[in-house]
């Protein structure tokens, strides 16, 4: 049994982030504000985004430091919340590439921008201007993750040692997503190509890349850094999977989506691509007809799941998530506590989660 | 007259720079590879894109380090040619953005991954593909723009002094293009407004910011940062009046972009908002009538210049112009050789131009 960790626990660290945000955005507000009251609902927009979240990424960054033997302070917060905003950068930038209507609950920052320029009966085309708008949130976002981390006064020692992480967790990053553009242009069918793009995209950014940054923020060993690689990059495909799966059987009060997404989206994920090795003919073209198809009804989605279960696509997915949260556990023994506990129960809420 | 610059001009600067940049790619294309062979275009894209350009931001940025004292070496030309990554941000989203053809006389990023696309008859929407992509790239550009920049080895102090003012100056751009989109959206009218944008978007960004960061790098005190401000920003005011001008009557042949490309947009420009002001009513209702028309013919474009030249629009703006132009040379004054020269001949340049 995981025992209970220091009063630093998740939550804690999840407000302790959050303020770290707030206060970061409150001093770029006066920059904005020169520029003239336009910027307004600019800041809003990623103010509104920076609000909700997980806050995986912090948390993961913040115990890697804290398994390094960090001491708790307010500069790793700082530093860690940073990777927040690199975050909402790729969240804001995705859904415009996906032309996503919603993002945790409310709508995309695309959808957002084009009501404001709707409702204030502008010219042109409203999904152009929210579209424009997104880029440009994103990128701001992008670069005033880096603005923050770096201005977290840790020390231009600790920062350097893990600077060369945070750099090649964005170009990773990026690769990543575009694997993943190349993958659905693809039409998938590879399960190997999929768990390559979840590798990138996901377990690198997500899980290994913030543990690393932290641990070497706080002056980490190699060996400390190879047993966080053991945990995080399977423990990041079994993230990725449990996303492919809430993608398709979410509930959508749960999860803020609606239900079916990834299949109205067509979306190539190691689920999908798992079925399709597993499918009759006549299923695989049921799916080909039906994947991707926005107006996909109900009924619809229904029969697909339907598909991903009956193949043992569904099945063979979850025991590999199985397989991979129990290689993540086994690399925690011997790690220092509370950190041990706390990715303990990171992992479990990672590969268990509804939303 | 100016006397001539050491042997260090600006187009010696602009093959170090190039040299610089692909020495930064070459770096980056091992971690690209890792991720798989489907990365050698994304590479190529940008290489292709960084080929090009005027490398403006680096000869402001390297000359306001050796105006205030900075010696020639490798590590300053490396921090400077780190502008041209973000500037290839800017311009690789600012296509998407604007749905636009053509860049540097070659096809636009997004256009030339939609080619990629279709050639390779992948599924989904070419279009889509090359906007998500265009997007990515555009993002990697600007992680890399810093990562190139903290990388330069200057020294952790001098990078220190000169990074308020790089993070002020991307924050300027991405707000400066977001009142932009306003601006169009909003259908232009005031030239106050118009002259703000261009403030913002262009001349903080393009000739003050990087004096600044120059100057700071080599440990500028306030009175040269205060000339460097008296010189960039009336320089970069007329340097985008130029870019206006350029948009409507440059030659193709010479811009690489399509007559009056700036018209068929419906571009709110400066030179626009003087046109309006001046405007008759029958000139405006034709001007409402044409000014963003895509299929604009090379008849309309033409119609659309003689009032823009009729109205005194054009000859405001050419003054205007050689005002702020003037402006600039006179706050170079007593600026140490060959520094001064160098700055009074990019100004030149700058609002000279026919490209």
């Amino acid at each position: 049994m995981p025992q209970d960790s220091s009063p630093l626990d998740v939550e804690d660290l999840r407000d302790r982030v959050h303020k770290e945000l707030e206060s970061f955005l409150s001093k770029q507000a006066p920059v904005l504000d020169a520029v003239g009251d336009e910027m307004q609902p600019f800041l809003d927009a990623l103010d509104t985004l920076l609000r909700s979240g997980k806050r995986l990424r912090p948390a993961f960054a913040y115990w890697g430091w804290r398994c390094a033997g960090g001491d708790d302070c307010a500069e790793i917060v700082r530093a860690v919340a940073a990777l927040e905003l690199l975050q909402a950068c790729a969240l804001i930038h995705d859904d415009v590439m996906d032309d996503s209507d919603t993002r945790r609950g409310g709508p995309s920052t695309h959808r957002r921008f084009a009501a404001i320029h709707r409702s204030a009966g502008w010219t042109g085309s409203s999904d152009s201007f929210g579209a424009g708008a997104a880029i440009l949130l994103g990128d701001i976002s992008l670069a005033w993750a880096d603005e923050m981390l770096y201005d977290s006064e840790l020390g231009h020692e600790a920062l350097n040692r893990a600077k060369p992480t945070y750099d090649r967790m964005r170009t990773e990053l990026m690769a990543g997503q575009y694997l993943d553009l190349v993958e659905q242009a693809r039409g998938g069918g590879s399960v190997e190509r999929a768990l390559r793009v979840a590798r990138y995209k996901s377990a690198k950014y997500t899980i290994e890349g913030p543990l690393h940054m932290g641990g070497e923020l706080a002056g980490a060993g190699t060996d400390l850094l190879q047993r966080f690689s053991e945990y995080g990059l399977p423990l990041g495909e079994a993230f990725q999977l449990r996303d492919d799966v809430l993608g398709v059987f979410g509930v959508p009060a749960v999860t803020g989506k609606p239900a079916g997404d990834d299949l109205r989206e067509g979306k190539r994920t190691v689920l999908i691509a798992a079925t399709e090795e597993r499918c009759s003919p006549a299923q695989r073209h049921f799916l080909s007809q039906h994947l991707g198809d926005r107006r996909l009804s109900v009924g619809g989605i229904d029969e697909i799941r339907g598909v991903i279960t009956e193949t043992g696509a569904l099945a063979h997915v979850e025991a590999l998530i199985e397989t991979l949260a129990a290689r993540a556990q086994a690399a925690l023994a011997g790690l220092p506590e509370p950190g041990q506990s706390v990715l303990r129960n990171l992992a479990l809420a990672a590969v268990n989660r509804s939303v």
